[in-house]
């Protein structure tokens, strides 16, 4: 690419261009400014040249000799980076008239790229500093086979169009007012509020079967509570702080602690255990603006988080339990899964037995499943081994889901006792873990898993009545009540536009059905049924459409 | 009473003993520490001066002949008092041997006391401030007949025994861990979140079918929305603040602004309105800790809270129902109430006329109910009229409960316009609202109004099943399963103690029903029933119990 950019526009100064994980890119100083318009005729003379089967020469040479060539070709960015190596030898790598500072390897001539494509156009500063001058990047992406890169091209559509951030606009679900109120920090709107509480209410239903009890802490508390913990030595950054009545308070970072209070609040047998505490417990965590991503990145989330206190006899039977319930959500949502398993590390607290006690549990649950995983040795944190599951979804890409973390080290720093059979004092062990993860990046990752097109048990909006004129409108109430009155959310586009457009807008917000409602609709006390996958269905008796839908909605079905 | 402690203990020396809302009490200073065993003692004494029938006094003399008189006397706190008195001539009151200073008026003979109880000892700084000496405060009561102190005893004594952080303790609903993690802050234990949930999935569904939208917002914004929404210049003090990303944050003390963006985010038009959005909305606000009083006065509370974004010409229906709504709420948990209207104030914004629309509609609105209420002339807050509705409980106390309160002020702050049948921008009225209150101080009033015997369909744990022994375990639990699966919150108490004992911690727990299980009911397939309210009611079969269970909760009976 940098030869045919120098190709064709001579007076480029070349600055720096790697490979990446989804292609390459280069930045270039040049007077022209590029526009996606340059792409296609730059495409071209790469082709041009891929042609021209150009052989790629190594040539190596002093540092010296290389920046003085450099400095000769007014190539001021090579300047700059031949200074910051350290050997004394470098590589350039030559094919035609064109050559390039490059470590290798290399292919062997331009005509082994059998497919490429630019994809973008961007500013960029020289180093990534805006303190630098700012140059403009091309991106692109090369293949071996045309099939794979149009399969990759349609890969980046097909998540363009999944983009939780643009679908979440499009389908009125949620907000970020990031100038007004503050980067990383959601605003549900109503549809998107509907959204979270069928999952969250649907959640506590299945917390409650699995035997947790519900407990609810506030959102500020005494730093100190952190201090016990160590986590305001390590996580001080990410922490937000204040003075109350002249003492340290944070936002809660994390729900632990409070959870902690309650377990300790009173004398515990062996008897009481195991205690599973649930909470849908929003904590605030600062990360940095520039890493903050729609839902995905944020400064404030609600963790569906739980908090099990067991001896190390219920260790294995308890992670279990949550990996059963882990599984379950996945296939209530439709993931695919990927599980891996973190071992101990260097620096680790505890003792050797529990680490292994701890890990066996986790290796055997799994086994017991009969499910596959990877291990990543020496990978846990450092006070006990846990499982990370990344939801695979629809096209192939992988989220952080469900983490289940065995935890010796808060009952010791807590001082966390029952008494056992034997009438002494014990440690429990404790479990955090998560069965989605938190709302705000599952929701973002359902929206792309479905690219918007919710189950119906899911849809803030289950059916969307269109009246097709406003004499219809009465009878399109009287739907929309005998629906609501069956717990099933409705709502009317009384709009007076052509039945036509409201087709297409509810189309566009993914309605998962639609009844049109015109004359003969009234006349034969019918509705004229649209589904989102199957078009128009022809009318229908609504007792009988009802039916169906709470079929549908009651089985959680996908589609 | 000072008379009667001054002839028990001649070195007394008197400070102040001013008469209070509940009685009175008096300040001392002597080398005799009072306790509650000095009591009687001090009332036999009382009762003797009573009997000598003294009458008493008024004696009127310069400000400076009584500083040399009390000095002469030893009372140096009566010469503080003196001192800072402006008058030039001071009343003293005298009867029988004793003279103490005193404004009046006074009755005319110590016979005139009928009946009087001295109630508690206290410790109270001189002044109030923790500078000064701690002096020895007796705090009593009196009124004209025996029958009128023997009610307000019992009063006392039944205030005492639902005191709802009592009662939190010994039913093991919330607690505040003061020293851990902070005044102020609720952590709802197992049992009081279930309480909660409750009743914020009743009012959930309540607003859902009264056409409220729910909407979800971080707990912490950029202090900006406050700064426009002018509560930070007033409402400083209140709030907790910090600095992210060197920019001013609150965590927020009211839901408002929050709501107003999620309106603002697109165009509106007149037939969009009314707009209702609700949240249980937590919010955090600087209470002095002094002030602090178990759920009632506390620092995060969550708030049932809606606003209502409407026409003007829609105020006064959108306010009745408002009231219709919180009357109905009344009913559910069975409170009495009063009303309070609050009208313009001095200051105010806005126009008149908009202020007699309010006015007009919170009115006409009350009238149409045929509620009575009580006008507070001038009583509003500056941006508009206010209804207040305070809750009276079983045993006739007053608890702040549901307000509606117009506002024209924020919709013109933050520049909300909707667009009217005639094609012009208008400016929308806006209402906030809660019905139940917060969260918190309304289970503490429902605490103390049920002394903690919730109503069945508000009961944490609806039934308790007491197995005799061991071996009624298996059969318990298969009851115990039947009840979970038609969703009755049950438990079992599986401690090896005699089934007296259990019974009796049932009733502490004030549990609306137990099943006892021994010999005869596994035999007969049947449950032996006992009644929160009736008893022992005999022998009954499972099915039979389930089905009057499910009517007496989905009636949401309050016995």
């Amino acid at each position: 690419m940098a030869e045919a950019v120098k190709e064709l526009f001579p007076d480029v100064k070349l600055a720096i261009g790697p490979s990446i994980e989804t292609g390459f890119y280069y930045d270039f100083d040049m007077p022209h400014k590029l526009t996606e318009e340059d792409l296609p005729k730059i495409e071209a003379k790469m082709k041009e040249i891929i042609k021209r089967d150009e052989k790629f020469e190594r040539q190596e040479i002093t540092k010296e000799k290389a920046i003085r060539q450099m400095k000769e070709a007014g190539e001021i960015y090579k300047v700059e980076i031949l200074q910051d190596i350290q050997d004394e030898k470098v590589s350039f790598y030559k094919n035609g008239n064109f050559i390039d500072l490059c470590r290798g390897p290399h292919i062997k001539s331009t005509k082994e790229i059998k497919a490429l494509k630019l994809l973008s156009v961007a500013g960029a500063y020289w180093r990534g500093s805006e303190k630098n001058k700012m140059l403009q990047r091309i991106y692109g992406t090369a293949f071996e086979a045309q099939k794979e890169l149009d399969d990759h091209l349609k890969f980046l559509e097909e998540a363009e169009r999944r983009d939780h951030r643009k679908l979440g606009k499009q389908l009125d679900l949620f907000n970020i007012f990031q100038e007004e109120a503050g980067a990383g920090l959601v605003y549900y709107y109503p549809k998107g509020a509907v959204l979270r509480e069928v999952i969250e209410t649907f959640l506590k239903d299945e917390h409650r079967k699995r035997g947790y009890e519900t407990v609810i802490i506030p959102h500020i508390a005494k730093a100190d509570l952190w201090h016990t913990s160590g986590h305001y030595e390590y996580y001080r950054e990410f922490m937000y702080t204040m003075k109350i009545d002249e003492q340290d308070y944070v936002v809660k970072p994390m729900n632990c602690p409070g959870h902690i209070l309650i377990f300790k609040r009173k004398m515990r047998s062996y008897r009481d255990l195991p205690i599973r505490y649930f909470e849908l417990g929003t904590v605030y965590r600062h990360e940095k603006s520039g890493v903050l991503h729609g839902l995905l990145r944020v400064r404030g989330f609600t963790q569906d988080d739980a908090h099990i206190f067991c001896t190390h006899h219920q260790l294995k039977d308890e992670i279990i339990k949550v990996i059963d319930f882990a599984f379950d959500m996945m296939k209530v949502f439709g993931f695919e899964y990927e599980i891996n398993l973190s071992t101990r590390p260097e620096k680790f607290v505890g003792t050797k037995e529990n680490w292994e006690h701890a890990t066996d549990a986790l290796i055997s649950a799994l086994k017991s499943k009969g499910e596959t995983y990877k291990i990543d040795e020496g990978a846990g944190v450092f006070y006990g081994p846990k499982i990370d599951i990344k939801l695979k979804d629809a096209i192939g890409r992988l989220w952080q889901g469900p983490t289940i973390q065995v935890d010796f080290q808060l009952p010791e720093r807590f001082d966390l006792v029952y008494t056992g059979e034997d009438g002494k004092e014990h440690r429990p062990a404790m479990i955090h873990r998560v069965v989605l993860g938190s709302m705000e990046r599952f929701i973002g990752a359902l929206i792309e898993h479905y690219a918007g097109a919710f189950p119906l048990w899911l849809s803030p909006v289950q059916v969307s009545i269109l009246p097709i004129a406003d004499r219809h409108l009465d009878y399109a109430n009287k739907v929309k009540e005998q629906l609501l009155a069956e717990n099933i959310r409705a709502e009317i586009d009384d709009r007076r536009e052509k039945i036509g457009f409201k087709i297409r807008e509810a189309e566009m917000q993914k309605m998962p059905y639609m009844l049109i409602v015109g004359d003969k609709d009234v006349e034969a006390q019918v509705v004229s049924l649209r589904a989102r996958s199957k078009g128009d269905l022809g009318a229908t008796k609504l007792a009988e459409f009802i039916s169906s839908l709470k079929e549908e909605i009651a089985g959680k079905k996908h589609k």
